[in-house]
């Protein structure tokens, strides 16, 4: 497929030449997202900055059945914004305005191309907590979080992306502008196209404008590291801290490989760390009361001491408590800067978790390959990284799809699924009857033919073998 | 349309002679819901109890184009359960086991029929909390609660009962077996079913089993009944509480007359109220630690301070507080004992309540009817009760039909929308356009043909001029 100078003249017309680009430079640096190495240039980037300008192109790519693909900040893990058919690119970045901070309503309207942190500083700065903080939000837009329904560390407490969104303006495929539900905490009205369109990985619409429920600013918190012994207890003792009645603001477990490596990578922070020592959980409670978190802490400690571990380490200051979130959040970069990988976003109920890091090391033995274990241990989400190191280029293309099957295989049988927050997208999406019959499969194409009967929106994602 | 023998002997077959009633005294009974007078009579009431026996009911009712009307504990305020067209009513009563209280994962799998203050009360005595409360808690199903998106008291601090459903196996129209989700705490995997089936008012599918999100119960609690001279300070005391960075646990609204009135219907419970006091906010918060409780309710008294209002009532024993909740709880059913009615279950933006409120009386003034105003104020949740008192037939079925049109015309400009907890099933369809775009609701329309080409599944509800 070429664009051909009719069309291009025409997405011209509706957004401005200078805001249309068909130069190799711009077409490849907007071909990729942060999905190993895939490169799928759209044919034309297009930059709109209005939704009349979006609907105006969704219109006329329908006419012409031109594939589109949405792109935000190009910081997904799975593929969701390559423009895999070429086509249109639809990059949101000229979205990038914080509408109205609802301090009345504890609520912010903005558009989707604003960056996660900015927008997370923005309302901070009136007193409000939009917590949802996944680790690259210093880089991502809000509009790809609520396309991937993303999580992060403070989704154990706070819930995810999904739990803040309340109504979505969205352009349809045909060019129509809807808007999802309603500005309201509650809401029994008709099916539930919010939440429809959350997680949805662009595949549905384009996102324009955002309504998003926030909370009152909490102002704070207690961070420990606590060195384990044996990898499968610190699982354990995930379970074991909610059992006690504790709820951290943050749950999240390293192995022993991936804080390594993320020293050498990270400048500036330095943990000592005994050789013995297998794994790691990094634990936030946090609240407006000192003296109740500390006592929370205390009964944290009376747990993990019930395990194999070494001294905890306490962060005494912010700047202590930045240095180990930096290393924290930097461990997916780390990891992949040291080898070809794949990485896989597992989730399953959070007891299960030493299953399924005991099965997923039982099948890098089996298979051959060597896994790097880190995530969101507090609600079940389980990164896995594997790494291509001394593997061959023959073992590493037949033996780890094989492996991979068999994590998800696990996973699901866990009573988990494929991925915790970073989507489906392109890499994925043949996995999907792993974890869905093809009944639920058929729902899900029904679904996308209601709202995109040409399939022009994002085709080629979430659905198996879609094309 | 009848049930024709035929027909009738396949049900018997599937769930056996004893559980299928054609006698009238059943079919009224299963006729109704709590949504004013309506009763709609199913021709034949089944009570099946296994997925299995609900399953060979579908594909029987699909094949043969029969419409299924799933019923609860027929506890609905906008008639989702009753049965408009006959057909099979498919009371889901003997679906009542709790099947697995997951101390570990903090989940419960349970089935739809189990009444929810039953559930609430299994999980509490493993030290766990399920905090979705509708009033009806004593008597309605988690499925019923599911398929309304039920609300309640604690949703302003604790979400609604979306924010609790992680997975949900349901029998589809045509009779198959689904999971819709996973049992995790995080899931980006495909779009989201989940969501789409919590309030679908039983239009897509009959819920068969429940996966709940639990959370550490909470051990302590203060409640204080605040007097406004005011009724729209009282609104606006609201916002001002959650501006002083308080999250309270319930957040109620009782106009003046809907106390009188229950005061009246409710034995055993008494406040005594100087004739001046226009409205009455009921307030609670809960947490693990007293002192801050104590600390919370102060600011919440400087807060509430700041307006014109009568001495506040603090509930010191459970005794008084249980007082001060039955009243609460018993508001709707008394103020509909009174006289003819009609409630509308309106939702806005909180902070735009008073401006609600007072549409809503200025509504009446125009039309000539009374309304008894009472609700959720801290999620803008507000129940309209448009009593008939005097009011002429004539002018009751032309005048205040008008005023509901002009009560949601307000609540949709204001934010909001036309149902906050209640659904629309029946009742309410009608009003849908007033909420949503043409197209719009030919996206619901889509997805209720994906699920149910025949369109069997609780014909008549939701949809506007649906059949």
């Amino acid at each position: 497929m070429q664009i051909i100078p009719k069309i291009l003249n025409e997405l011209q017309q509706i957004v401005g030449e200078k805001f249309v680009f068909i130069d190799d430079e711009t077409r490849y640096d907007y071909g990729h997202d942060e999905t190993e190495d895939y490169n799928f240039p759209p044919h034309v980037v297009v930059k709109p900055t209005t939704v009349e300008e979006v609907s105006a192109i969704m219109k006329m790519a329908n006419i012409n059945k031109i594939p589109v693909t949405p792109i935000g900040a190009k910081t997904g893990l799975s593929g969701g914004a390559l423009s895999i058919h070429g086509g249109i690119g639809l990059s949101m970045e000229r979205f990038n305005k914080i509408i109205n901070i609802d301090e009345q309503n504890l609520q912010v309207i903005t558009e989707p191309g604003v960056i996660t942190q900015i927008l997370k500083d923005a309302v901070g700065e009136k007193g409000l907590f939009y917590p949802v903080d996944p680790s690259s939000m210093g880089s991502c837009f809000i509009g790809g979080n609520i396309a991937e329904n993303s999580g992060g560390a403070r989704a154990v407490k706070y819930g995810v992306t999904k739990d803040y969104v309340l109504n979505l303006e969205v352009v349809l495929p045909n060019g129509e502008i809807i808007w999802t539900g309603a500005n309201t905490l509650k809401n029994s009205t008709g099916y539930n196209l919010t939440q429809l369109m959350v997680g949805s990985e662009g595949t549905l619409g384009v996102i324009t404008k955002i309504v998003l429920k926030l909370i009152p600013k909490v102002s704070h918190n207690v961070l420990m590291l606590v060195p384990f012994y044996k990898a499968e207890q610190a699982c354990e003792a995930v379970s074991a801290i909610f059992r006690a009645g504790i709820v951290p603001s943050a749950l999240e477990f390293m192995e022993r490989d991936a804080i390594d490596w993320t020293m050498k990578y990270v400048e500036g922070v330095s943990v000592s760390i005994k050789d013995e020592i297998q794994a790691h959980l990094l634990i936030e409670v946090d609240g407006n009361y000192t003296d109740i978190l500390f006592q929370e802490a205390e009964k944290i400690m009376q747990v993990v001491e019930q395990f194999e571990i070494d001294e905890v380490l306490f962060a005494d200051s912010d700047e202590q408590k930045n240095a180990l979130w930096k290393l924290r959040r930097a461990v997916g970069e780390a990891v992949k800067s040291n080898s070809v990988y794949k990485e896989e976003d597992t989730v399953v109920p959070r007891y299960e978790l030493p299953t399924l890091l005991k099965g997923v090391k039982d099948i890098g033995n089996k298979y051959g390959f060597q896994t790097v274990c880190y995530g969101h241990a507090g609600d079940g989400n389980l990164h896995i990284n594997i790494v291509k190191g001394n593997m061959t280029d023959e073992n590493w293309q037949t033996e780890v799809p094989k492996g991979v099957v068999e994590i998800f295989e696990l996973t699901v049988k866990l009573k988990g699924t494929l991925s915790g927050e970073h989507g489906i997208g392109y890499v994925q999406k043949d996995f999907m009857p792993i974890a869905f019959s093809e009944m639920e499969l058929e729902l899900m194409k029904g679904i996308k033919k209601v709202f995109d009967i040409n399939n022009i929106m994002n085709p080629g994602k979430i659905l198996p073998h879609s094309l």
